[in-house]
Protein backbone atom coordinates (compact mmCIF):
# COMPACT_ATOMS: atom_id res chain seq x y z
CA UNK A 1 0.00 0.00 0.00
CA UNK A 2 1.30 3.67 -0.55
CA UNK A 3 -0.33 6.95 0.80
CA UNK A 4 1.08 10.22 -0.68
CA UNK A 5 0.47 13.43 1.18
CA UNK A 6 1.15 17.04 0.51
CA UNK A 7 2.24 19.93 3.30
CA UNK A 8 2.77 23.67 2.34
CA UNK A 9 5.48 25.40 4.96
CA UNK A 10 6.16 29.29 4.62
CA UNK A 11 9.65 30.00 5.57
CA UNK A 12 11.88 33.15 5.90
CA UNK A 13 14.38 32.40 4.42
CA UNK A 14 17.90 30.84 4.74
CA UNK A 15 18.89 29.41 8.11
CA UNK A 16 14.39 29.12 8.69
CA UNK A 17 14.86 25.78 10.42
CA UNK A 18 10.96 24.09 10.55
CA UNK A 19 9.84 20.69 12.98
CA UNK A 20 7.74 18.93 10.76
CA UNK A 21 7.48 16.13 13.46
CA UNK A 22 3.98 17.31 13.97
CA UNK A 23 2.82 16.51 10.68
CA UNK A 24 4.52 13.19 10.10
CA UNK A 25 2.80 12.14 13.13
CA UNK A 26 -0.38 13.22 11.88
CA UNK A 27 -0.10 11.31 8.94
CA UNK A 28 0.97 8.20 10.45
CA UNK A 29 -2.24 8.28 12.83
CA UNK A 30 -4.75 8.95 10.31
CA UNK A 31 -3.05 6.32 7.95
CA UNK A 32 -4.65 2.86 7.42
CA UNK A 33 -0.52 1.63 6.90
CA UNK A 34 0.93 0.23 10.18
CA UNK A 35 4.32 -0.72 9.80
CA UNK A 36 6.90 0.07 6.38
CA UNK A 37 8.87 3.27 5.23
CA UNK A 38 7.88 7.02 5.36
CA UNK A 39 9.94 9.31 3.45
CA UNK A 40 9.89 12.89 3.70
CA UNK A 41 10.47 14.92 0.66
CA UNK A 42 11.20 19.04 0.00
CA UNK A 43 10.47 19.84 -3.65
CA UNK A 44 12.95 22.48 -5.09
CA UNK A 45 16.61 22.45 -4.85
CA UNK A 46 17.36 24.88 -1.96
CA UNK A 47 16.45 23.16 0.91
CA UNK A 48 16.99 20.35 2.80
CA UNK A 49 15.44 17.61 5.21
CA UNK A 50 17.27 15.99 8.36
CA UNK A 51 17.05 15.29 12.00
CA UNK A 52 18.34 17.29 14.88
CA UNK A 53 17.65 17.95 18.15
CA UNK A 54 14.84 21.38 17.85
CA UNK A 55 16.34 23.50 20.07
CA UNK A 56 17.65 27.49 19.32
CA UNK A 57 21.28 26.22 20.03
CA UNK A 58 21.60 23.46 18.32
CA UNK A 59 19.70 24.91 15.19
CA UNK A 60 22.09 28.11 15.58
CA UNK A 61 25.33 25.61 15.68
CA UNK A 62 24.12 24.26 12.52
CA UNK A 63 23.36 27.10 10.65
CA UNK A 64 26.83 28.72 11.97
CA UNK A 65 28.44 25.44 10.23
CA UNK A 66 26.99 25.88 6.52
CA UNK A 67 28.01 29.42 6.90
CA UNK A 68 31.39 28.54 7.29
CA UNK A 69 31.29 25.57 4.53
CA UNK A 70 29.64 27.68 1.87
CA UNK A 71 29.08 31.23 3.06
CA UNK A 72 25.97 33.66 1.83
CA UNK A 73 28.23 36.71 0.76
CA UNK A 74 30.47 34.32 -1.36
CA UNK A 75 31.69 34.38 -4.80
CA UNK A 76 29.61 31.89 -6.80
CA UNK A 77 29.58 30.92 -10.39
CA UNK A 78 26.03 30.23 -10.24
CA UNK A 79 25.84 34.28 -9.51
CA UNK A 80 27.62 35.10 -12.38
CA UNK A 81 25.79 33.19 -14.85
CA UNK A 82 22.55 33.40 -13.43
CA UNK A 83 22.77 36.70 -11.74
CA UNK A 84 21.40 34.99 -8.86
CA UNK A 85 22.22 35.39 -5.11
CA UNK A 86 21.64 32.15 -4.24
CA UNK A 87 24.79 29.77 -5.17
CA UNK A 88 25.25 28.99 -1.45
CA UNK A 89 21.86 28.08 -1.10
CA UNK A 90 22.58 25.19 -3.88
CA UNK A 91 25.44 23.85 -2.44
CA UNK A 92 24.45 23.59 1.11
CA UNK A 93 21.37 21.62 -0.49
CA UNK A 94 23.43 19.48 -2.67
CA UNK A 95 25.48 18.59 0.11
CA UNK A 96 22.28 17.67 2.12
CA UNK A 97 20.30 16.05 -0.16
CA UNK A 98 16.07 16.78 -0.28
CA UNK A 99 14.53 14.02 1.49
CA UNK A 100 14.41 11.72 4.10
CA UNK A 101 13.57 7.73 4.95
CA UNK A 102 12.70 6.80 8.29
CA UNK A 103 11.56 3.39 9.09
CA UNK A 104 8.11 3.27 11.07
CA UNK A 105 6.23 0.33 12.71
CA UNK A 106 2.79 0.00 14.78
CA UNK A 107 2.38 3.62 13.33
CA UNK A 108 5.21 4.86 15.07
CA UNK A 109 8.71 6.53 13.72
CA UNK A 110 11.64 4.67 14.88
CA UNK A 111 13.13 8.17 15.82
CA UNK A 112 14.55 9.02 19.55
CA UNK A 113 12.79 11.40 22.00
CA UNK A 114 14.96 14.56 21.10
CA UNK A 115 15.09 13.70 17.65
CA UNK A 116 12.82 16.20 15.41
CA UNK A 117 12.57 15.78 11.36
CA UNK A 118 12.97 19.33 10.38
CA UNK A 119 12.95 21.33 7.19
CA UNK A 120 16.31 23.71 6.83
CA UNK A 121 15.62 26.46 4.50
CA UNK A 122 18.32 27.60 2.36
CA UNK A 123 17.17 29.82 -0.32
CA UNK A 124 18.16 33.81 0.49
CA UNK A 125 14.32 34.55 -0.08
CA UNK A 126 11.10 33.68 2.16
CA UNK A 127 10.07 30.36 0.04
CA UNK A 128 6.52 28.42 0.05
CA UNK A 129 7.81 25.06 0.15
CA UNK A 130 5.80 21.96 -0.76
CA UNK A 131 6.70 19.31 1.29
CA UNK A 132 5.61 15.15 0.19
CA UNK A 133 4.89 12.34 2.67
CA UNK A 134 5.13 9.22 1.44
CA UNK A 135 4.24 5.95 3.00
CA UNK A 136 4.60 2.34 1.68
CA UNK A 137 3.67 -0.78 3.82
CA UNK A 138 1.68 -2.77 5.17
CA UNK B 1 5.26 -4.25 -6.58
CA UNK B 2 8.98 -4.21 -7.08
CA UNK B 3 11.11 -3.43 -10.32
CA UNK B 4 14.58 -3.03 -10.63
CA UNK B 5 16.28 -1.41 -13.43
CA UNK B 6 20.97 -1.39 -13.69
CA UNK B 7 22.42 1.34 -16.05
CA UNK B 8 25.69 1.71 -17.01
CA UNK B 9 27.64 5.64 -16.97
CA UNK B 10 31.01 6.20 -17.48
CA UNK B 11 32.70 8.92 -16.03
CA UNK B 12 35.53 11.07 -16.55
CA UNK B 13 37.23 11.16 -12.47
CA UNK B 14 36.87 13.72 -9.41
CA UNK B 15 34.13 15.96 -10.24
CA UNK B 16 32.43 14.77 -13.31
CA UNK B 17 28.87 14.99 -12.68
CA UNK B 18 26.20 13.41 -14.23
CA UNK B 19 22.21 14.03 -14.94
CA UNK B 20 20.38 11.29 -14.13
CA UNK B 21 16.56 12.82 -14.15
CA UNK B 22 16.41 11.25 -18.00
CA UNK B 23 16.80 7.42 -16.69
CA UNK B 24 15.12 7.86 -13.60
CA UNK B 25 12.08 9.78 -15.88
CA UNK B 26 12.03 6.32 -18.52
CA UNK B 27 11.92 3.86 -15.69
CA UNK B 28 9.22 5.37 -14.40
CA UNK B 29 7.29 6.14 -17.68
CA UNK B 30 7.87 2.30 -18.79
CA UNK B 31 6.56 1.27 -15.26
CA UNK B 32 3.55 -0.71 -14.34
CA UNK B 33 3.87 1.03 -10.53
CA UNK B 34 2.05 4.25 -10.55
CA UNK B 35 2.88 5.49 -7.04
CA UNK B 36 5.69 4.91 -4.21
CA UNK B 37 9.37 5.19 -3.75
CA UNK B 38 12.19 5.30 -5.61
CA UNK B 39 15.47 4.91 -4.70
CA UNK B 40 18.71 5.27 -6.72
CA UNK B 41 21.89 4.41 -5.78
CA UNK B 42 25.65 4.08 -7.21
CA UNK B 43 27.66 1.11 -6.48
CA UNK B 44 30.91 1.80 -4.61
CA UNK B 45 32.23 4.01 -2.16
CA UNK B 46 34.09 6.67 -3.90
CA UNK B 47 31.23 8.14 -5.37
CA UNK B 48 27.26 9.64 -4.44
CA UNK B 49 24.08 10.79 -5.56
CA UNK B 50 21.88 14.27 -4.62
CA UNK B 51 19.90 16.69 -6.58
CA UNK B 52 21.01 20.17 -7.70
CA UNK B 53 20.05 22.50 -10.54
CA UNK B 54 22.26 21.04 -12.89
CA UNK B 55 23.80 24.11 -14.53
CA UNK B 56 27.96 24.38 -15.03
CA UNK B 57 28.28 27.36 -12.50
CA UNK B 58 25.86 25.29 -9.78
CA UNK B 59 28.01 22.07 -10.31
CA UNK B 60 31.57 23.65 -9.96
CA UNK B 61 30.39 25.49 -7.13
CA UNK B 62 29.68 22.07 -5.61
CA UNK B 63 33.04 20.83 -6.69
CA UNK B 64 34.95 23.75 -5.35
CA UNK B 65 33.13 23.11 -1.57
CA UNK B 66 34.12 19.07 -2.17
CA UNK B 67 37.67 20.25 -2.26
CA UNK B 68 38.11 22.22 0.35
CA UNK B 69 36.21 20.12 2.67
CA UNK B 70 38.65 17.44 1.29
CA UNK B 71 41.31 18.58 -1.29
CA UNK B 72 42.61 16.22 -3.76
CA UNK B 73 46.01 16.23 -2.97
CA UNK B 74 45.52 16.65 1.06
CA UNK B 75 47.26 14.36 2.96
CA UNK B 76 45.32 10.85 4.16
CA UNK B 77 46.11 7.91 6.22
CA UNK B 78 43.92 5.81 3.13
CA UNK B 79 46.92 6.80 1.03
CA UNK B 80 49.91 5.97 3.35
CA UNK B 81 48.16 2.23 4.01
CA UNK B 82 47.14 1.44 0.79
CA UNK B 83 49.45 3.13 -1.53
CA UNK B 84 46.25 4.93 -3.23
CA UNK B 85 45.85 8.45 -3.88
CA UNK B 86 41.61 8.64 -3.44
CA UNK B 87 41.33 9.48 0.17
CA UNK B 88 39.56 12.67 -0.68
CA UNK B 89 36.93 10.06 -2.22
CA UNK B 90 36.41 8.43 -0.01
CA UNK B 91 35.76 10.87 2.62
CA UNK B 92 33.60 12.73 -0.08
CA UNK B 93 31.36 9.81 -0.66
CA UNK B 94 31.02 8.92 3.13
CA UNK B 95 30.28 12.47 3.46
CA UNK B 96 27.28 12.55 0.95
CA UNK B 97 26.15 8.83 0.85
CA UNK B 98 25.52 6.59 -2.17
CA UNK B 99 22.26 6.71 -2.82
CA UNK B 100 19.18 9.30 -2.75
CA UNK B 101 15.14 8.13 -2.45
CA UNK B 102 12.48 10.39 -4.20
CA UNK B 103 8.67 9.51 -3.61
CA UNK B 104 6.89 9.50 -6.96
CA UNK B 105 3.00 9.87 -7.48
CA UNK B 106 1.30 9.00 -11.31
CA UNK B 107 4.56 8.14 -12.39
CA UNK B 108 6.08 11.12 -11.23
CA UNK B 109 8.93 11.96 -9.23
CA UNK B 110 8.35 14.87 -6.52
CA UNK B 111 11.04 17.06 -7.71
CA UNK B 112 11.22 20.96 -8.65
CA UNK B 113 11.12 22.23 -12.21
CA UNK B 114 15.28 23.16 -11.86
CA UNK B 115 16.08 19.74 -9.86
CA UNK B 116 17.97 17.35 -11.29
CA UNK B 117 19.42 14.06 -9.98
CA UNK B 118 23.33 13.48 -10.16
CA UNK B 119 25.94 11.14 -10.34
CA UNK B 120 28.58 13.07 -8.52
CA UNK B 121 32.09 11.02 -9.57
CA UNK B 122 34.67 11.17 -6.84
CA UNK B 123 37.14 9.16 -7.58
CA UNK B 124 40.41 10.65 -8.78
CA UNK B 125 40.43 8.34 -12.26
CA UNK B 126 37.68 7.39 -15.00
CA UNK B 127 35.41 4.98 -13.80
CA UNK B 128 32.53 2.97 -15.35
CA UNK B 129 29.47 2.93 -12.69
CA UNK B 130 26.52 0.83 -12.06
CA UNK B 131 23.60 2.76 -10.98
CA UNK B 132 20.54 0.75 -9.58
CA UNK B 133 17.41 2.33 -10.00
CA UNK B 134 15.01 0.71 -7.37
CA UNK B 135 11.21 0.92 -7.29
CA UNK B 136 8.75 0.04 -4.90
CA UNK B 137 5.07 0.48 -4.65
CA UNK B 138 1.69 0.01 -6.25
CA UNK C 1 5.63 -7.34 2.85
CA UNK C 2 7.58 -6.13 5.80
CA UNK C 3 10.18 -6.60 8.03
CA UNK C 4 11.56 -5.19 11.22
CA UNK C 5 14.58 -6.30 13.18
CA UNK C 6 16.04 -4.29 16.09
CA UNK C 7 20.10 -4.50 16.91
CA UNK C 8 21.72 -2.98 19.73
CA UNK C 9 25.65 -1.62 18.94
CA UNK C 10 27.85 -0.35 22.02
CA UNK C 11 29.78 2.11 21.37
CA UNK C 12 32.97 3.93 22.55
CA UNK C 13 32.01 7.32 21.78
CA UNK C 14 32.83 9.98 19.06
CA UNK C 15 34.96 8.81 16.40
CA UNK C 16 33.69 5.24 16.70
CA UNK C 17 32.85 3.04 13.86
CA UNK C 18 31.12 0.46 13.45
CA UNK C 19 30.82 -2.23 10.11
CA UNK C 20 26.76 -3.20 10.10
CA UNK C 21 27.01 -4.61 7.22
CA UNK C 22 26.96 -8.37 8.41
CA UNK C 23 24.36 -7.30 10.06
CA UNK C 24 22.41 -6.45 7.61
CA UNK C 25 23.56 -9.05 5.05
CA UNK C 26 22.17 -11.74 8.21
CA UNK C 27 18.82 -9.75 8.22
CA UNK C 28 18.12 -10.27 4.46
CA UNK C 29 18.89 -14.17 4.24
CA UNK C 30 16.84 -14.87 7.15
CA UNK C 31 14.33 -12.95 5.11
CA UNK C 32 11.02 -14.02 2.90
CA UNK C 33 11.54 -10.97 1.51
CA UNK C 34 13.45 -11.19 -1.98
CA UNK C 35 13.55 -7.88 -3.30
CA UNK C 36 12.93 -4.27 -2.59
CA UNK C 37 14.39 -1.07 -0.30
CA UNK C 38 16.45 -1.35 3.00
CA UNK C 39 16.66 0.95 5.16
CA UNK C 40 18.90 1.51 8.34
CA UNK C 41 18.36 3.87 10.87
CA UNK C 42 19.95 4.68 14.07
CA UNK C 43 17.85 6.06 16.66
CA UNK C 44 19.09 9.78 18.09
CA UNK C 45 20.36 12.97 17.04
CA UNK C 46 23.82 12.35 17.73
CA UNK C 47 24.72 9.32 15.61
CA UNK C 48 24.94 8.71 12.12
CA UNK C 49 24.82 6.01 8.67
CA UNK C 50 26.60 6.16 5.86
CA UNK C 51 28.98 3.67 3.44
CA UNK C 52 32.81 3.32 3.34
CA UNK C 53 35.42 1.28 2.67
CA UNK C 54 35.78 0.32 6.29
CA UNK C 55 39.67 0.30 6.96
CA UNK C 56 41.43 2.31 9.52
CA UNK C 57 43.01 4.92 7.33
CA UNK C 58 39.74 5.59 5.31
CA UNK C 59 37.68 5.91 8.82
CA UNK C 60 40.45 8.25 10.64
CA UNK C 61 40.43 10.51 7.26
CA UNK C 62 36.55 11.13 7.58
CA UNK C 63 36.90 11.83 11.41
CA UNK C 64 39.24 14.25 10.99
CA UNK C 65 37.25 15.92 8.23
CA UNK C 66 34.58 15.65 10.72
CA UNK C 67 36.83 17.16 13.80
CA UNK C 68 37.68 20.10 11.48
CA UNK C 69 33.80 20.88 10.24
CA UNK C 70 32.56 20.99 13.72
CA UNK C 71 35.63 20.60 16.65
CA UNK C 72 34.59 18.68 19.38
CA UNK C 73 36.31 21.54 21.55
CA UNK C 74 34.87 24.13 19.64
CA UNK C 75 32.05 27.02 20.84
CA UNK C 76 28.36 26.04 20.48
CA UNK C 77 25.10 28.03 21.47
CA UNK C 78 23.94 24.06 22.51
CA UNK C 79 26.60 24.26 25.08
CA UNK C 80 25.40 27.46 26.92
CA UNK C 81 21.77 26.67 26.83
CA UNK C 82 21.72 23.09 27.97
CA UNK C 83 25.56 22.49 30.33
CA UNK C 84 25.94 19.72 27.35
CA UNK C 85 29.81 19.30 25.55
CA UNK C 86 28.22 17.75 22.87
CA UNK C 87 27.21 20.29 20.16
CA UNK C 88 29.72 19.01 17.37
CA UNK C 89 27.36 15.89 17.74
CA UNK C 90 24.56 17.31 16.99
CA UNK C 91 26.24 19.50 13.81
CA UNK C 92 27.48 16.17 12.34
CA UNK C 93 24.60 14.37 12.70
CA UNK C 94 22.35 16.64 11.50
CA UNK C 95 24.94 17.48 8.19
CA UNK C 96 24.83 13.49 7.61
CA UNK C 97 21.43 12.35 8.60
CA UNK C 98 20.10 9.04 10.93
CA UNK C 99 19.58 7.00 7.86
CA UNK C 100 20.63 5.16 4.84
CA UNK C 101 18.61 3.17 2.03
CA UNK C 102 19.99 0.50 -0.28
CA UNK C 103 18.15 -1.58 -2.68
CA UNK C 104 18.53 -5.08 -2.53
CA UNK C 105 17.59 -7.76 -5.35
CA UNK C 106 17.88 -11.72 -4.93
CA UNK C 107 18.51 -11.17 -1.47
CA UNK C 108 21.66 -9.05 -1.94
CA UNK C 109 22.35 -5.58 -1.94
CA UNK C 110 23.82 -3.15 -4.01
CA UNK C 111 26.96 -2.49 -2.47
CA UNK C 112 30.53 -2.94 -4.28
CA UNK C 113 33.13 -5.47 -2.81
CA UNK C 114 34.85 -2.50 -0.50
CA UNK C 115 31.76 -0.49 0.79
CA UNK C 116 30.78 -1.38 3.68
CA UNK C 117 27.26 0.04 6.04
CA UNK C 118 28.86 1.64 8.96
CA UNK C 119 27.69 3.29 12.11
CA UNK C 120 29.30 6.70 13.02
CA UNK C 121 28.87 7.52 17.00
CA UNK C 122 29.07 11.16 17.41
CA UNK C 123 28.24 11.50 20.38
CA UNK C 124 31.19 12.52 23.25
CA UNK C 125 30.14 9.76 25.45
CA UNK C 126 29.99 5.55 24.89
CA UNK C 127 26.38 5.03 24.17
CA UNK C 128 23.81 1.65 23.41
CA UNK C 129 22.69 2.60 20.03
CA UNK C 130 19.49 1.18 18.69
CA UNK C 131 19.41 0.41 15.16
CA UNK C 132 16.57 -0.60 13.38
CA UNK C 133 16.73 -2.59 10.08
CA UNK C 134 13.22 -2.23 7.89
CA UNK C 135 12.68 -3.95 4.99
CA UNK C 136 9.89 -3.32 2.55
CA UNK C 137 9.35 -5.78 -1.04
CA UNK C 138 8.26 -8.72 -2.16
Amino acid sequence: MVETTRHTIDTSGQGDVHDLTAIVARVLSASSIKSGLLTIAVVGSTAGITTIEFEPGAVADLNRVYEQLAPRDGEYEHHLRWGDDNGSSHVRAALLGPSLTVPFAERKLTLGTWQQIVLLEMDTRPRRREIVVQIVGE
